[in-house]
């Protein structure tokens, strides 16, 4: 266990806006909420996923709904303690550590802002290694662990407790109600002990971006280039360099949906980008091929700030570089690949990691 | 308390339809539903509102949706036990008995079916003594008394809980869940006291209902005018007799909205009538006059069969006579004609006691 002050939360909003993929909520709001929390109720505590008990009881907070909304609705008030009690109310023991189910943009910072409020250790893990869209698409679904009983809570005191057959289940009951919630509200579910976070989750992964939050500050403060060590701590690889040219963006079924299309420069100034997302980026075409898709990460940065940008606020005229980042090996899996690969968008390519997808061979051809 | 037969539950049945005012879904099918769980686990038990103590714990259950599915999904299995327990688990006592929210339709015979499968007693009592399109539309909100926590489950074992801040709440969020549920399932809340139900709910009903359908089965077998019975019983009016020739319908939001015009025949064969439905029949125009409006019961009765007909069932070419019928009191105050009056819905007129709108002077000039 360890405490986590406000510069270490700074990193890690940094580095999961890397992760986030371009969804999961702009994280400058969840920081906010989370140094809010910090200041009134003292710095949050980290667990490491070994030092659980077996038979922990821990739960995943997390956001729902399309992020566009949450910039102007700002639902980190009571409604986060309102969904925790009423989860809390469905099952048999106490709560002991809260745990976020997507290392990306608000969503990672909103277990550490409840947990500082209620005195609760944040567990070093999520249930993606990145962000997804939909409530079922975690590493539990393909561990049998349900997200029932899954609480939701709007701004007015409203709650429903879902308890659905499967995890799609919930995802259609939770979508349902959000959208009548206005677009995006808390929501709590998945409860699990610690034994099945240590067997399902994505482990060590606030520490992750942590890691890399703390290497881009870094690299701001010595002005070097932040993308080269995003890219070191990642594994990952540098997709396009670009402007973007046009941005479609819709609000559907409370999804944010649509695609940015970049013109490239330097390097790329002969080739095109398209980058197609729900919430998150889902799959970067350059010159009409896939040249990463999920589960892989793909991450859209802003060239002047070095920030990376949630896809609600792409703009026309942004000078970007787009970012592709292996996933964590638990989505490689073929129920991994199934659950939470192109197929499941309506996609109808196969998957292929984006290693394979961008040899240092196949780059220096496109650069030709 | 007294024992319901087979013979009793129809007569139920049969004059709930007639008080359904269009809605509530077919009662053959609920009918069906209740005679088979008589059949199975003995005849239910209604209790007299006097006779529940004054901390009984009571609650309703209803099916929720637009009745139209329900002709192709038959929502009385296990789904109906389901939304009991999962209630009940919210609740910090027992239930001791159900009670319908509307004597209408199959939603009048629900309770009497769960009763029987459970061995609980159903209260002679109902909260709205007609039926309306939505849960916050009954004397309880009148009262005070909250819909939540709010059951609502589908036949593949999902359910939901809700804890709405006000009923209209509960009837929004449980709305976009029916929708999701395949626009029709079983719902159960308004835990109450029996005190409560003594001074909110309308009383009585389901003897009332009883004895409408006893006296239309006698007046079938003595081949006499069953809608005379019914009007003498009701205080009704006949407001219109004629042939059904257009009926607009549609499932909107999980309700079935429309109009059913009507060309007069007899008495008013120079006339025309439009009644307009959400659900339930709220408004009979006759020649652009208001001669019925909700909270005034409105139905029509088919004049081949002498039986009511849903609103889901109207056809071109029907031969029909549309009967008004006055509310209940509660209903009459100036919170009763804002909850369910013609401002509801839409409608931009004042509320008129059918009695006013039909003394017997102006009933002897539409027919001049």
């Amino acid at each position: 266990m360890r405490k986590l002050d406000a510069e270490q939360l700074r990193d890690v909003a940094r580095g999961a806006a890397i992760l986030g993929t371009g969804g999961g909520g702009d994280p400058y709001l969840g920081t906010l909420a989370a140094l809010r929390a910090l200041e009134e109720y003292g710095p949050p505590t980290v667990i490491d996923p070994q030092e659980l008990a077996d038979d922990a009881l821990i739960a995943m907070p997390v956001m729902v709904g399309a992020p566009v909304p949450l910039i102007e609705k700002f639902s980190f008030g009571p409604e986060l303690e309102t969904v925790f009690h009423a989860l809390e109310r469905f099952l048999d023991g106490r709560l002991t550590a809260v745990m976020s189910p997507e290392m990306g943009g608000t969503n990672s910072v909103v277990p550490i802002a409840l947990g500082a409020r209620l005195g609760l250790p944040v567990v070093d893990a999520d249930a993606m290694g990145r962000a997804y869209p939909e409530i079922d698409l975690v590493t539990m679904t393909l561990f049998g662990i349900p997200a029932s009983p899954f609480a939701l809570a709007d701004e007015h005191g409203n709650h429903i407790v879902i308890s659905g057959v499967d995890n799609r289940w919930v995802e259609r009951i939770a979508r349902a109600t959000v959208v009548e919630f206005g677009a995006i509200c808390p929501g709590m579910g998945f409860p699990m002990t610690g034994k099945q976070v240590r067997e399902a989750a994505v482990l060590g992964t606030l520490t992750y971006a942590e890691d890399i939050g703390r290497a881009i500050r870094e690299a701001h403060e010595a002005k070097t280039d932040a993308i080269k060590e995003i890219l070191r701590i990642t594994n990952g690889f540098a997709l396009f360099e670009g402007k973007i040219v046009d941005v479609q963006r819709r609000t559907m079924h409370g999804w944010s949906v649509g695609e940015a299309v970049m013109d490239g420069i330097g390097e790329f100034a002969d080739s095109k980008m398209t980058v197609s997302f729900q919430n998150e980026n889902l799959v970067a075409f350059r010159d009409d091929q896939v040249v990463a898709a999920v589960p892989d990460l793909i991450t859209i940065i802003d060239s002047d700030s070095g920030e990376a940008v949630t896809t609600e606020r792409l703009r026309y005229g942004f000078r970007v570089v787009v970012l592709g980042m292996p996933c964590d090996e638990k989505w490689r899996t073929p129920a991994g690949v199934a659950l939470g690969g192109p197929g499941h968008f309506r996609y109808d390519f196969e998957y292929v990691p984006i290693e394979e997808l961008n040899s240092a061979a196949e780059r220096a051809g496109s650069a030709a």
